[in-house]
């Protein structure tokens, strides 16, 4: 048996803790799978004192995450701190300066700095690793940096957000509203006390720019990601999908397009009986669509300690089995100095299957001026659904309509809407959720 | 840029001419990726004058796979051959034993073979890649070997032939019969003119008996799996489970119980809204459930030459972004010596829910004794329908009548269906089908 691999983890929250507990309590059956032992020599955390259930005592404290990854001795630095900024930055940048393995699981430091951090553990002929980032414990990243070598990927999309996929199949399980389903999840743990993050897409958004990265070999480009949230999806919209056969999913997409690169997080239509469409609560799933392998989809625990530790556990299992020093390939798939700039696709040429409901006043003409105002755009239609349940009860004026179209673009839907609005017979703004479809199999 | 990374390829067939012409055609992609070009230097097959769509004049043709194996030329032998014996055994060997790693795709010859080969490749301090043989394109076998590393699984299930799903999807959407589907298989070419292998379950087998390995440490033990194929299996059941909400799928299950490990592959009804019930065609799937992670299930294309090319080169990549001779960690998760024997659990002490379809003779009496023998062998029922559809117009003299038990054992479940049989009122033999529900969320 080798040399122990000696590693210091900075972050001790609920996946710093169950990652301790699986590290330690798991001594052998890791020391056998990795030829050697794996362990911990120092800690780091804000609160020395915390009772989180698990024996520091033959750890080295440091105050200091950026101290602890300046220590030379360890092998491997575990950053579970998170957050873009310092200290997470600092200390992973420190360790990865001094020829040290960095793990981490910090989505928004790797969707800012990434390309970056990539190139300084490459130079320093370092691994940088990052599953627990994307998907908790789903080993995407893995299957993406080294099963699909070689492939072109066209497609990838998923469900990266458990608070998010929480609170809409809870609102479609119960029939009850966005607000008392954020409530509920708010309760369990399922969400933060500020849930924007979660239900506007932006933590959706980070993960998809190391995604969209990884699969097109671009440069990460979190900031031009389209991003639109759950918080304006009604029961309606999920009562009229389910009649479609669909259920509404927030989705990162990223798509390889004419005109650049797609990278996309909304509300999304799928259709029931696809994979994607069974994936309930806080489960997470990706699909990515490549041209050797074909389509592969992976679904399993986004969020949680022990899900996240696994992830960790398996980055740091990768490291132990290779002998100190050896590169396997870098971070993000190719040298970060090959990575391209991202272009950025036009959403206005998104192409696509759009759901459409609006409210309209029930009087003669409206049906007609909404198909005339389709037709001018050359959008066709693959249904049309007048409904009178929910929101508009017999003799209230008003009526609600479902489009569904085929193939179209944004920029075509968009200008049907407006000119639907403006001819004044609608009531309230209407509600255009886009719909992805699974490859044809 | 490094020395290329020399490969020879044996067996030219769909996957080794799709394998040829995709590290031919992606030779800069791969190159950027691995660090290092990806070179074929040598190829063999039975017929050199063969047409397969693919250049093979810059490479050495060996006309015997094991002179291939024992050249000095190259770094990898990939073999694709198939088949437990020789030539493919020989070469394997000769290639571990002179210091080559080795990329398979043959589970024929993992199942018979695999600890021995994995001993000798830990030996000689080379790789040992299968990622193709097991549910083709789906990196199952690098997420059980890499990102479970330090999980305990507790259960692992799979629909790992397209060929068996093909026919059950095909049965379920047409109506017809499986004798009607295999012959449309075997005209789409999913099927073998002689289909036995795939139907009646083996090859299921022969991948189980890998991830079973892999899974629980244990020594493979392909010989000691149960064995039901799906020729049984008839458009009533079908019919059956449908209304009950199932669907029924060839699975390979692997499950530790308190008596042993249990390996078992048997037409399933797994429910018709989870995600494994959700895989048609010729997809594959497979779900892990462990400790730290949870559950995990991957799907996508099993077969075909480009989806198991796809799995071959990521192999292949793995081994060209290493520093040649590296070991990154044992074939089968830990040291072949390390493995322990494997202690099969009994299928009479299979515990589960069941599936029991029993034609009866209409007349008094038959229903309660049906019940009775249910209760003497503490089998709890959670449905029972009695069916007039399909096989038992009325006026026949004959009913349908369909249980489904709650959790019980197979020892029972047999006792009981052999009391209905001795009564003499059943018709034919009942059918049996067990149940396997995913791991509540």
């Amino acid at each position: 048996m080798s040399e122990p691999l000696k590693i210091g983890i900075a972050g001790l929250g609920t996946v710093g803790a169950a990652l301790v507990h699986v590290l330690v309590s798991r001594y052998a059956l890791l020391a056998e799978a990795c030829g050697r032992p794996i362990e911990i020599v120092a800690v780091s955390a804000r609160d020395r004192e915390r009772n989180r259930g698990i024996d520091l005592r033959a750890m080295t404290w440091f105050d200091d995450p950026i101290e602890l990854a300046k220590t030379g001795e360890i092998d491997v630095f575990v950053e579970l701190i998170g957050g873009a900024a310092d200290p997470a930055l600092s200390a992973v940048e420190a360790a990865l300066s001094r020829g040290i393995h960095v793990v981490t699981a910090n989505k928004a430091l790797l969707a800012k700095h990434g390309v970056r951090l990539a190139a300084l553990a490459e130079e320093k002929g370092v691994l940088l690793n990052f599953e627990a980032a994307v998907a908790g414990g789903i080993p995407v990243i893995k299957a993406m940096r080294e099963s699909l070598t070689g492939n072109r990927v066209s497609r990838l999309y998923g469900i990266m957000n458990g608070t998010a996929n929480y609170i809409l199949t809870t609102m479609e399980r119960e029939g009850l509203s966005f607000e008392a389903c954020l409530k509920e999840a708010q309760r369990l743990g399922y969400a933060e006390a500020d849930p924007t993050f979660d239900i506007e897409g932006n933590d959706t958004a980070h993960k998809l720019a190391i995604l969209t990265s990884l699969a097109f070999g671009t440069e990460i480009a979190a900031d031009d990601i389209y991003l639109e949230g759950i918080s304006n999806i009604s029961i309606d919209d999920i009562c009229a999908a389910d009649d479609l056969g669909y259920r509404i999913k927030l989705l990162g997409v990223a798509q390889r397009t004419d005109s650049g690169i797609e990278q996309r997080v909304h509300p999304t239509m799928v259709p029931k009986d696809s994979v994607i469409g069974r994936v309930d609560g806080v489960t997470n799933a990706v699909a990515i669509e490549s041209d050797v392998l074909g389509e592969l989809i992976m679904s399993g625990p986004g969020a949680g300690g022990d899900a996240t530790a696994s992830a960790v556990m398996g980055d740091i299992a990768d490291i132990a089995k290779s002998r100190p020093g050896i590169q396997h390939g870098p971070a993000l798939g190719k040298p970060a100095a090959k990575l391209v700039p991202y272009k950025r696709a036009k959403m206005r040429s998104h192409e696509g299957g759009y759901f459409i409901r609006v409210t309209v006043q029930d009087k003669a003409g409206v049906f007609a001026s909404i198909a005339t105002h389709m037709a001018e755009n050359t959008i066709s239609l693959e249904s049309i659904v007048q409904r009178a349940k929910h929101t508009s009860p017999a003799g209230s004026g008003r009526q609600t309509v479902v489009l569904v179209t085929h193939a179209t673009t944004e920029a075509s839907v968009r200008a049907a809407v407006q000119a639907m609005v403006a001819d004044g017979y609608t009531i309230g703004a209407p509600q255009v959720i886009r719909i992805e479809r699974p490859k044809a199999a």
